[in-house]
């Protein structure tokens, strides 16, 4: 299981690598939620997620032999990036599975970043098949999105700065709310804050229909979603809380928080008006939970980690046409 | 004249009340340009936009006794909020002078911010007697938005900060391109500059038919712009460099270089797509010279300050429309 100790090594690790985000915050968006809100901005991370922090340290910590021969990530999205990102600085030779009817734009910056790109059809190809037979044939470590140790080691960065930056604005307690899919980032912020940061209380928080968290919190056992598509909150869709960041989580989180569609929209045009920052509206849950669901919340202040930046123009402009 | 120690001391009174923006970059805006680009994003700052740093400079250099008695600023743009925001932290009164066709939201801002709105009409009022009339009666200190020592000197800390994280990043030669209007930014930095980062080489940059500055840089004698409208760069339209600003940036400043209108939207999505940040269009004025300007550059980086990201959806919505 991931340890305080893992995260404090991926930060030695991620030193001059990782951005130090800033912590953000606006009167304004004081004022909606009705006590203080600080943003930790994420989507300013290399890659623009906090993707970056889990590839590169999972990429790190792994024996430069076996680094040498190469890693394998399946994703048509931000782990692709940030696994791919991370690999070049190492001089990593790096794979990346992605679904063939991924967005055109994806592929293209994927292999930009330097990653070899192998495409597979979702309706006739086994993905996991395609990817084992890489890993075996080419000696490929494969680095998964959120349920292996050191990638949740990287992620926890994220709560160790939250920790520090706060107290810098005098905060020590406060309810810490994580855009959360299968539960990597909020898991590793959760193990890092009850150490640096007891006061705070991490609340993983998700789009309406997609709550497998939030219901697995509530009932003490890995709950799934029906389905992992059909949202705009693309980036945190996953089927269920993984097997080692489900017990993190219970252990030490506070209630999920369940958002809709158009508060996460709302939250990223307040976030574009307010934050001058770019959101996706995965990347935006955390935030609108702030905004508009403080009535389950009790701390004096509100500290919601903006996760990811990468959004099509389309969906943006949607979110300026409908709230800005 | 504005002096480093200057610079040093205001960075002192900052500490702990202004943020440490980011020093962001991608690779794929490197490509673009053909060299190294970083974007210090200075519409992360307080009220969007580094003006935040020069009010609260002013503020905080004023007499104890002086200072309680309450300020006076004329704007409807950055150096209004700027301003606002610095006052309310000190709890000293703060009046801002507003053309009353100011759009609504200007107006609401700067009052929610804590300050008296006195609007007049551009028409049939003289702003400058309003002003002065008020100044009189009530002991109002003026606070100029760039020809005042200690308004530029708070604008230095932004040279400050890019000096040390530039160097953090291994990059001590560099240009230096900042968004330019009456110049106490640029002058401000380029003090700051010569001081920590000899090496580095500081450019105004502007909007076409706004290019006093290059003009004045180019003759040796300060220059004025025709008219101060008209263009969407509307944050840095003055109608002349400073009478202290000139000699700074005319000792210390490389040639000055203009983009046009479709320039600075380019670079507006660029930064929303690869750096997920909000810029204004008068904000994106030094990235457009740094992405697509490099012909006129010699240095190994660029170095573009990202001035400020207040701007409406509809204008945003424009620049994601045309180059998203």
């Amino acid at each position: 299981m991931t340890s305080f100790h893992a995260i404090k090594a991926a930060a030695d690790r991620l030193k001059g690598h990782s951005r130090l985000t800033p912590l953000l915050s606006s009167p304004f968006l004081d004022e909606i939620a009705g006590r203080q809100v600080l943003v930790k901005a994420e989507c300013l991370q290399h890659t623009g997620s906090f993707k970056f922090r889990g590839g590169w340290s999972a990429l790190s910590a792994l024996p430069a032999e076996q680094r040498t021969r190469g890693v394998l990530a399946y994703s048509s999205g931000n782990h692709a990036q940030g696994v791919a990102a991370a690999a070049a600085a190492h001089d990593t030779p790096v794979v990346i599975l992605m679904p063939e009817d991924a967005p055109a734009i994806k592929i293209a910056n994927t292999r930009a970043l330097g990653a070899e790109v192998v495409l597979f059809n979702r309706a006739t190809d086994n993905r996991d098949a395609i990817g084992a037979e890489l890993a075996e044939g080419r000696g490929l470590t494969l680095i998964k999105p959120y349920d292996e140790a050191e990638v949740i080691a990287g992620q926890g960065t994220v709560g160790l700065e939250i920790a520090f930056q706060a107290k810098d604005l005098g905060v020590t307690e406060a309810d810490v709310l994580v855009c959360c899919g299968g539960g990597g980032l909020t898991a590793g912020i959760a193990l890092a804050l009850e150490q640096d940061a007891p006061q705070m209380c991490v609340h993983p928080c998700e789009p309406e229909h997609f709550d497998d968290v939030t219901r697995s919190l509530a009932s003490g056992k890995i709950c799934h979603n029906i389905s992992t598509a059909g949202s705009i909150c693309d980036a945190i869709l996953t089927p269920a809380p993984g097997e080692i960041t489900f017990p993190i989580l219970s252990r030490l989180c506070g209630p999920g928080i369940v958002v809709t569609e158009n508060e996460a929209l709302h939250a990223m045009a307040l976030a574009f008006l307010r934050l001058r920052i770019v959101l996706e509206p995965g990347g935006a849950v955390a935030l609108a939970a702030a905004l508009f669901h403080a009535d389950q919340l009790d701390g004096p202040t509100s500290i919601a980690v903006a996760t990811g930046g990468n959004v099509d123009a389309t969906v943006f402009t949607e979110a300026l046409r409908r709230f800005g």
